[in-house]
């Protein structure tokens, strides 16, 4: 059996997770964001060791125990290079986690262990899967031959950096015309907004009413009540995402691209002219095609993946 | 030894190659692409037992016969799936070279050869290598732990075909704001023409009447010249090559991005801002930075990344 963490800004997640990827017991605690690292660590630890408690385990019962955490990860040592969200720079969690709890350890990047979780779950062990992620950002993993492609350096994979509008939005890392300034949750809550304001008849208003705020699927909820001005919002948001995803198709060719987080809770209404661009836009015409799903797993993707680190392919 | 053949749309070019990628001997003669294809193969093969005897050596001392093929190609099956360029669908390319010249064969797509051939050499062995040919499009192919990533299908990889302006200028490949609709040879070429239309005092037109022509060159004589005018012609070039290798970066993580084409021959005067560029807005902030330099094999990559085709590790 295998511990898994999700290591979140907000929230840190735990599972109990079988060799199967099923997660057996879960339970999460704050992460305080702000205090020091060492008591986050210790928490982390606490909770893997009251899962196991709980679930009548002994600890020789558990063979590793892998960590999912946001920013740039040194895997092959298990240093935080850097992350932004939890201050870190140079932080050596594995050795750390260590002190309080003795068992095999593997971390991850985040996006990375969601990808993995997806994959290990609905992936069919095929040999190129991408998961794609759209949140305040659009994160992204790549699986090939059933292990986390990392690059040489371990940066590997940032498709949410990709250029999609040479010289346009600039992004937070940055560049100008990343694609998550086009195709995450933010942006769409951005461009929903600017219906908003050209728009003062449109139904959104009522929704946004309703609601108490814009969120990412205020769009979606009035063009599918027939709000013309806002079916171009969402004809719009299609766009950026296909174009994207017809990226990620011609330079991976991936058997499977999942999409995750809470826009592709939308379901068909978004997939289906997604994959009709993707499918009439693709360079590839003759060969089999990119299959283009909405992820499962949803928040359990990064305890599962994180739990599954030890178990890739090859390693 | 080895046999690599590049069947290009003018030529076929082939060489005899030792393990280490040097080649020995190398011929080509004309491949009127219009003609029967297995009159083509036949040549091929023809040209193949030429180089063999007029090295001296037998046919048992050729380990195998490497063919790069522009196109869609079945590397396992030998199979042109479809081709352009050399009109060809569903074509068993190994089985009728086979009648010529029965030995080990190997078969993938042109650009995935250059890119095997100018790892091979100038490759170090890296984990993640890409090579970006700037031409009539933008070719490429990725090398992963010493081999051709060919995606699930075979289609991999087209990076040429990412999406740099989204809705913006349309490709040959049916696609809007393809990379290599900015970024190719050919795109240089039309923005030059461009800017000679509205800068009728350019030096730029003198150097097309003394050259005959525009080319992919023409720019950047002018711009090292002092033309003003035409250093914004490539200074836009040099951002959108430098917007897509980011992508490429953000993406990969390559240890080494190779540019290969005639307009990498402009050196340091090109590679040097598109290092900057990239430098400056990859996201990776913390990990080793990918190396960006310019391919050396020029059109010899083709013939030996053809040759290795067989010793590719792992294979």
């Amino acid at each position: 059996m295998y511990i898994g963490i999700d290591l979140g800004g907000t929230n840190i997640a735990a599972g109990l997770v079988d060799s199967n990827g099923k997660i057996l017991v879960k339970d999460s605690v704050p992460t305080n964001s702000t205090r020091p690292t060492d008591e986050i660590v210790a928490d982390m630890a606490n909770l893997a060791k009251k899962l196991i408690k709980s679930s009548g385990v002994s600890i020789s019962d558990i063979d590793s125990v892998g960590i999912g955490c946001p920013g740039t990860v040194d895997c092959k040592t298990g240093e935080i290079i850097y992350s932004n969200n939890i201050p870190m720079q140079h932080y050596c969690m594995a050795d750390e986690f260590k002190k309080h709890l003795d068992l095999p350890i593997a971390i991850d990047n985040d996006a990375n262990c969601a990808a993995l979780g997806e994959y290990m779950v609905n992936g069919n062990e095929v040999s190129v899967f991408v998961m794609i992620t759209l949140g305040t950002g659009v994160g992204g993993g790549v699986i090939i031959d059933g292990k986390i492609f990392h690059g040489f350096n371990g940066a590997a994979s940032e498709p949410g950096h990709m250029t999609l509008v040479s010289g346009g939005n600039k992004c937070t890392c940055g560049k100008e015309g990343c694609w998550e300034t086009y195709a995450s949750a933010t942006a769409l809550i951005s461009q929903t907004k600017e219906a908003l304001d050209s728009n003062p008849d449109s139904i959104m208003h009522d929704i946004v009413k309703k609601a108490g705020k814009v969120s990412g699927r205020t769009a979606f909820e009035a063009a599918k009540q027939g709000d013309e001005a806002v079916k171009q919002v969402v004809g719009n948001y299609v766009r950026y995402l296909a174009d994207g995803l017809v990226s990620i198709e011609n330079i991976f060719q991936p058997e499977i691209i999942a999409i995750g987080g809470g826009i592709s809770k939308e379901g068909e209404y978004l997939m289906e002219p997604v994959r009709e661009y993707v499918k009439n836009n693709g360079f590839n015409k003759f060969m089999p095609k990119t299959n283009i799903v909405a992820a499962k797993l949803f928040n359990d993707a990064g305890i599962i993946g994180a739990a599954m680190l030890t178990r890739q392919t090859g390693k």
